[in-house]
């Protein structure tokens, strides 16, 4: 008799990027297993992202780091690819007084969208991922998402072994 | 060898309510034991009741009915009594279009504090107070409260076990 | 040969008022010609009074006192007559901290809407209306107006002589 | 006997732009005189300019077009040159749905402060100067501005005749 088929959330795949800000290390989930981490895409040009979804990520990054929630940003550019540069990025991680480590997605050969988008399939930006302790996703949301229902789901996160 | 002290939150005194809104029967907290409740104690003319405090509980009530919070309001009048009258709230209830059950705060014969805001020590309006499953306050806040920081708090008692 | 048509800004009617507040006085729009003036109509338990119309008044009081507007506020009670209350409206008052002076709109012998209320054909709260030099309603507003749009008409009406 | 001094508000210097976006054709103020026009002196990584000063513009643009005013932004870019670029302005003013004219100031050839914003004595973004039929600057203010009071200045410009 089979083994009857379990849905586990998926696997949050590795995050693919050439630069990072803010870290003196380059991030790798792997790295991270055991914690939970909360994966804020976004693009400086998006209004979306810097009127709500970026300083979102900033304030949990500031509210949970203490509880060992890892906040990672990640610059998922995938329009108006000469604009939004590193070292645009650099000025804007500076003007909006951005303290969580960002990464820069790694733009694919053969098109607009950036590899770790590609990945994990997101929609467009703001994209906010929680991944647990185990590594998988928990949450994927795309667009505003409510300050408290965030609050919830990093601390339901947080409580949650690996297993 | 003793047993070492192990430091405790106090349990939650009871309510101490005659009138109750939005609900079709007197709650008391005696009969919510192993149950998630958010207490928000407010006066319908305190203006940082009407402008967050209130509208923030009516959210959560909304938000984590579903995963079993009980959201309780608690018209602790202590000033203007002649303007916060039963009659007046219910109109306020209404107009506001609240949802959650609320009750009347007996007031004390002797003094303006009404006795439910007395037994909880209350300093004002609004006052937020959550209580574990096991009948205990886990957190006690005055005035405003940021939204995700309510979240987390809620989303973690509902995880913890009564004991 | 007869005169041509002039369409006109209807003629303000007189405030029918009882009782003020925030003013040693009572206060009418007779006295007042030559003078522009705002009139805010208001339940004081209207949720879109509360959080935006009455601040707004507020706002535009301490703006423009000193530019020769006068804002006069007019409760105007339609709806839960019992619990909104000269009494109850002297608490809100204090407790939302507000200067203007505020009258209480007088209520008729055969219906819920008051008088004057009835008088301007008022369609609900909040309503904005400002009054110009010459007596004649210049903008009659049911509802959210935005601060931009309400300075300018304020200050247009500030510059435009009596007649 | 000598005419006595009249203190009068200074002539608005004239723009020094070498790129438009916008418009089909470039804009001098020296082709405006008889108009009221609204200046926004900004910065598309300034974060007071993204989320309140340059959205302030495009509501005045919006709501004051009709009653002639003039709205023109000024890309005064004083820091971090390498990232705020035309391409990248061109893409900031796709995303945020600008619809007024603006115009890129002229970087010095010997400095970081850009000649219109040297010629007016900007002290930094977001700054708005109002400038009357007369040409002459009736307001320079810099940082957060009320919508209420930039409703009043606009519609008080607009009502002064050019002399």
């Amino acid at each position: 008799m089979p083994e009857p088929m379990i849905e586990e959330n998926p696997l949050a795949p590795e995050l693919i990027v050439d630069r990072w800000f803010n870290t003196g290390m380059p991030l790798a989930l792997a790295a991270l297993c055991g914690q939970v981490v909360l994966l804020h895409a976004f693009q400086m040009l998006c209004p979306g992202c810097v009127t709500h979804g970026t300083p979102q990520a900033e304030k949990a990054h500031r509210m949970f780091a203490g509880a060992g929630l890892r906040v990672i940003g990640l610059h998922t550019v995938f329009e108006h690819h000469a604009a939004m540069t590193p070292v645009a990025l650099e000025a804007f991680i500076h003007e909006f007084k951005l303290t969580f480590p960002i990464g820069v997605d790694r733009p694919a050969g053969d098109g607009p969208i950036p590899l770790t988008m590609q990945a994990y399939g997101m929609r467009g930006t703001p994209t906010m991922i929680l991944i647990g302790r185990n590594g998988r996703i928990r949450h994927h949301g795309f667009g505003v998402e409510d300050d408290m229902a965030v609050g919830a789901r990093i601390a339901a996160a947080l409580r949650d072994p690996a297993d």
